[in-house]
């Protein structure tokens, strides 16, 4: 295993020491509890949002914390749930009389142990689930999990909390946004988590993972390695039959690296789902490309569509500043 | 080879085509030239900043195009320079009256093509040459390469231009900056050119590549892989014992990750890169951590301390609007 490490079981530490100092400009952190909220929150009531998970998506979910966006991150280890302790510490950190959202993706750990500390906390709360990921089925047995759109949800809601909306409605207004996004994915090489020190997966030079998630798992099926162009073919035609877009729709096209893929190839990749979509008369009327919810090493990217209506637009446009999100 | 791509020769046109659609917003782009230059420039006469090169570095150049930074970048095939053409009509192009400023790494190709542009320039103008990677010793035949720290030279530059400086300010400014500005690269992998389509260079699993520039060539020194402390020491060491930074000095510390190294990693160096500074009484005033100047797919990252005076500082402070740098 070739990394910039010390010991495996300081990394995280260490490296949100640095996230946070190289941040302090916007950001607090408790080292204790492992948890990144915003400096300077909002002083009348609003809405605190709050996300987590495991670490090793960089920069989701501490990148994106920060004005018009998320109050707190709460890290657990690397593709490992945060504790409800760790929950409960961020939203005592940074609820204001206005209750807390929790903004979680689909994972079992991740949905047990925000259940938890919504059930420990004292003040008005909801959560909403990202499951954006179309590789699985509607019906898969554990639901579809939450990846790249989830840094959607968390803007547009962010956004809306923001402008003072209540938890009503940034809950509703999230899980619309969820249903409006459709994202999926495809490697090229497996990702090494440090602890294990070994690929979680092997692919012949000649293969490709289609269907992946986020935490090194297999995804729904290992093919040939083709071109660009029916890569994303591929991709494209699932995401478009998920969410049945109709021609003139608009939409926010989102090409996600993984983290070791080359942002010419990324912009390879926006090209030709571009394309895709113009024959089809969608409107792309927003773009994001880049690494935002990241696999530790691994070699791919995922392909995510949000149909954006007026409303969904402008909060999208609102300002936001973050470490790694940052405009208006 | 395991990349998104359609023909290793169509691969830069598809992309940069991407990546202006993304970028329409603020940028516009000559297909013909590969030239990417700032939407809506100023009205009244403004020195223009130009740089470019080989790509495989992105966002170097492209996306540093844009309001408070480059006037236009070009483009050459990968890492491979542009030619005097693309320069010419990158000058011809945004040229409004108070001359060009050519920013230059210092590598042969780009250095010969950019003098030829320059007298093909009917225009006042001028170069900065920048060569901040001190793996290499300042007596090297072909002069120290232009790594990392181009783009603090072009941030800052680019700040003085917007603000009205002419030309000769322009030219001053940037030899400073290239005069106070230390770079030093870490390779734990090759890299792999698509027309190449295998490794430039090849390392054991437990060797890392010390003193590597971005184009995939071999560093300083072949050596054992350590812990992430003892490289970023040995990284450190050198750039401040070239810099000879005093105790109380004012520094920008940049950690840019090569394009395969994860978020966590580049904080983690930047957390120890940090501490090192601090224990010399070396103030850390502004950070910069991220992929910026990449080498394609290398597994790696380079340390960049700048030494900034008050006037550097408000420079690097002032709003900037491109693709990959946005602030103020």
């Amino acid at each position: 295993m070739k990394k910039f490490i010390n010991r495996p079981e300081t990394l995280l530490a260490e490296s949100l020491a640095g996230f946070s100092k190289a941040h302090a400009n916007i950001l607090n952190y408790d080292a204790e509890q492992k948890v990144i909220t915003r400096l300077n929150g909002s002083e009348k009531p609003k809405v605190a949002i709050i996300s987590g998970g495991g670490t090793g998506h960089e920069p989701l979910h501490a990148g994106f914390v920060g004005m018009g966006m998320l109050d707190a991150a709460c890290s657990g280890e690397i593709f490992t749930s945060p504790t409800p302790f760790q929950m409960e510490a961020a939203a005592n950190c940074v609820e204001n009389g206005a209750g807390v959202l929790f903004i979680v993706k689909n994972y079992a750990g991740d949905v047990m142990n925000f259940e938890i500390a919504a059930e420990m906390l004292d003040c008005e709360n909801a959560s909403v689930l990202v499951c954006d990921d179309v590789s699985l089925p509607k019906d898969h047995s554990a639901g579809r999990r939450g990846v790249a759109g989830t840094l959607i949800v968390e803007k547009i809601v962010g956004a809306a909390a923001e402008k003072g909306a209540d938890l009503a409605t940034c809950k509703a207004l999230g899980d619309k946004v969820n249903e409006a996004t459709a994202s999926m994915g495809v490697a090229l090489s497996s990702c090494t988590v440090p602890a294990l020190g070994k690929p979680t997966f092997k692919l012949a030079d000649d293969e490709i993972e289609m269907g992946v998630g986020i935490h090194g798992e297999h995804g729904c099926k290992t093919q040939p390695l083709t071109d660009a162009n029916s890569i994303v073919a591929q991709l494209m035609t699932t995401i478009c039959e998920d969410l049945k877009c109709s021609a003139e729709q608009s939409v926010l096209l989102h090409v996600n690296g993984f983290g070791a893929t080359p942002s010419m190839e990324l912009y390879l990749v926006y090209e030709i789902a571009s394309q895709f979509l113009a024959i089809r008369g969608i409107k792309v009327v927003r773009s994001l490309v880049g690494n935002y919810t990241t696999s530790l090493d691994m070699a791919g990217c995922s392909i995510t569509v949000t149909c954006l209506d007026e409303a969904l637009l402008l909060l999208w446009d609102a300002p936001v500043h973050t470490a790694n999100l940052r405009w208006g």
